[in-house]
């Protein structure tokens, strides 16, 4: 737990970090941005030489019809990388998505700075849909233990029992495995903005995961400071 | 545990199971082939009309010209659909290759059959090298407990602490993150040969992880069924 | 020219050509394919090693939520691989799909067997879209002449001008670039059923062109041999 | 023919031009760019919070040591945009590079500015390599005739014969059929430094067509300027 808020660092404006999950550990970082709405439109058309350098009307009307046609190959000339702190199980679900460039921060060369998400809160197993949980949150068992507290506890045992495992000799890359699936882990992630608003698309949908619809939410957020009319574009064309 | 022997099933032959690790447990199963030698020489010359149906001695030739020259490209044409049972931690390594297709099993959907990876003996940490661990393996702490009952311990008390969560109505989603790494998952997997080769090359090298590079080595293994001929060329290419 | 009717040769089911566009050169054969219906319902449930055979009823509504629901993942276990021959300006096309594997005849390797589309009518500009063709077809020029005849002239002049420059020296890589866009290519070409399926929707939209269109439709019709049920979803679904 | 030189517009130095082919129409523009070679470093270490801003010795030896062992997955956080004007051909082998986000000019869209490449020497078919071409060039027929001047005849008669099928009321996208395969289009590119650089690969090996190779010698120089330390690694480790 880094303290509370929703800006972590703020060196500059690019290398802000914000608190996804809000318990201070979690963050999004857009490290760098290629392109902008008008190299969009500069694809689009491929003027002869004349490249525009400043969006005009006709230009956001090409944009609106580009998202409303789900014609968005000329998004992939805008760019962006990420540095993301999340959750393992959250990261299992992103690695899916094959378009993106990750590099991982790599549990098998380094034990430091060791995290663990613990929610304050839990949701509750939604009864008609198997997959999925409502918005009823438990804080406590039946018998009245707080479900954080039991979550801590087992999170610490199972970093001791790793620790120790360490230090009997065992290779990083083996006893690692005892760690539990709400480890924090890091990544460098680059996505072009035609593959990002399909990222968003799936991840935000009702039957995602709340913890990476968060993700999702945030991305599109800082999206939208490097190509604010393609992302409003989207969101009409979405109902986002 | 479920036996021992190096095969599981065995209704036919493309449904075999082979154990990997060694636990009774892992498994790699080839569901599908498409396509064989002769239709790389194929691919390769895209002949007018004049589809071959076998191997001659100048094929033999174009297929390991092609090998060695690292022009694999119509290597692509043969394709593969594996079953897969591996600990999550080596999943979280096979994800990063994305020129594959995916299915895995979803454990926000179920939490049927879990089972859990738990070696008899432990790798040690390699001193020179950060990420890697060494041939010598430890199966007693200093104090002379044994791992493996350690490791089995650990996992059973997470395993009963996620069904606690369960029953106390925690959603599945939000459950699993207490369990370890070791969780054995499942998924189907399908390849074409120019990226199985790639995937393997990375995957049995000294440097990748023990686990893993079982199960490239099986896999390539069993693409040599489906393609014998370029399979043997690559071998010899690669001195695999 | 070879001939009429829609089959041209028949040593076997798989082979069978299917000429597209109705001139006797253009075909479409499938090759080779992997996986089926049932294959789709394995990757979507990754059943503990109750791998169904056949498809039940239940099987066949999931199909169809899959397909309604556009999670065609578990599609990209079924995969085939056709022989293609189709006119430059389609493989241009075509190529933009970065999903297939493809591997195209060189013409920098050989000049055998140079052929050229030539139809025998002709699309008319459309006046409201300035990138479509009408459904009223052109055979005469104003004052009167053959468009075909017009067009097969200028082809066999551009290949007696490529036939000179060979014999003068020039180098195939150089001299084919005299050849017109209406020379005939081939490929072989393997895809899964997952980006089929995305191939198939962008062109036989009614902006595509009408010779990939006609390549869309056959391949869809191939494709539905190798996954009857699957494809009839999809259709459904889509309103194809 | 639009006059000499290297640098053909130069309102900024991004926005400049260079001549690939020597003709006056070809170019190679670049566009955008983002991250240089210290986001490299800061992806393969994904740094706690501790992003470097400038590179010091030790990540130059990082990067050397990325480029020599042909792990260069933390370059795909390197990305360009270019705007390309190439033959035909040419694009027809590019887009063979399925990693890359292309935007071509439609030749169903619109006719305005057709050019075309006419080289004024011609290189002769290779007699050992059937797929290649040799230094010496040609410029004469036996007959002692101008090559370039009977290469622009042919291509100046089938534009002619392109206008008046236009005039026919024949569809643009039909009628462009006609013309040759040294037509010029125009795209925009966009790739990350990791693909680059195996396009690069590719397409200088002594294998690869002259006009390609040139394309190819441009992207790196102009890759030189985001990221330096990196491009001089990879032209050390490649003998390039």
């Amino acid at each position: 737990m880094r303290g509370k808020g929703n800006k972590m660092s703020n060196d500059s404006k690019q290398l802000e970090a914000f608190d996804v999950l809000g318990d201070g550990i979690s963050f999004v970082r857009l490290i760098n941005t290629m392109g902008s709405d008008v190299e969009i439109v500069n694809g689009a058309r491929v003027s002869f030489g004349k490249r525009r350098e400043e969006l005009d009307e006709k230009d956001k009307v090409l944009i609106q019809y580009l998202a409303d046609e789900r014609h968005t190959s000329p998004f992939e000339h805008v760019a962006f990388t990420f540095h993301i702190k999340c959750p393992l199980f959250v990261t299992r679900q992103w690695h899916r998505h094959r378009t993106w460039s990750y590099n991982e921060i790599s549990r098998r060369y380094t034990s430091m700075n060791l995290e663990f998400y613990v929610p304050k809160a839990y949701r509750q197993q939604a009864e008609t849909n198997r997959q999925a949980s409502t918005d009823e949150l438990l804080e406590e068992t039946k018998d009245g233990k707080n479900i954080h507290d039991l979550v801590a506890a087992h999170t610490s045992g199972a970093f001791e029992f790793y620790e120790d495992l360490i230090k009997q000799g065992v290779a990083r890359e083996q006893a690692r495995m005892v760690l539990p699936q709400n480890m924090y882990t890091e990544m460098y992630a680059t996505v072009n903005l035609h593959n990002l608003i399909h990222f968003v698309e799936l991840r935000i949908h009702t039957g995602a995961q709340w913890e990476i619809q968060q993700y999702a939410l945030k991305l599109l957020d800082l999206a939208e400071e490097a190509a604010p009319y393609a992302i409003k574009a989207i969101r009409k064309a979405r109902n986002w």
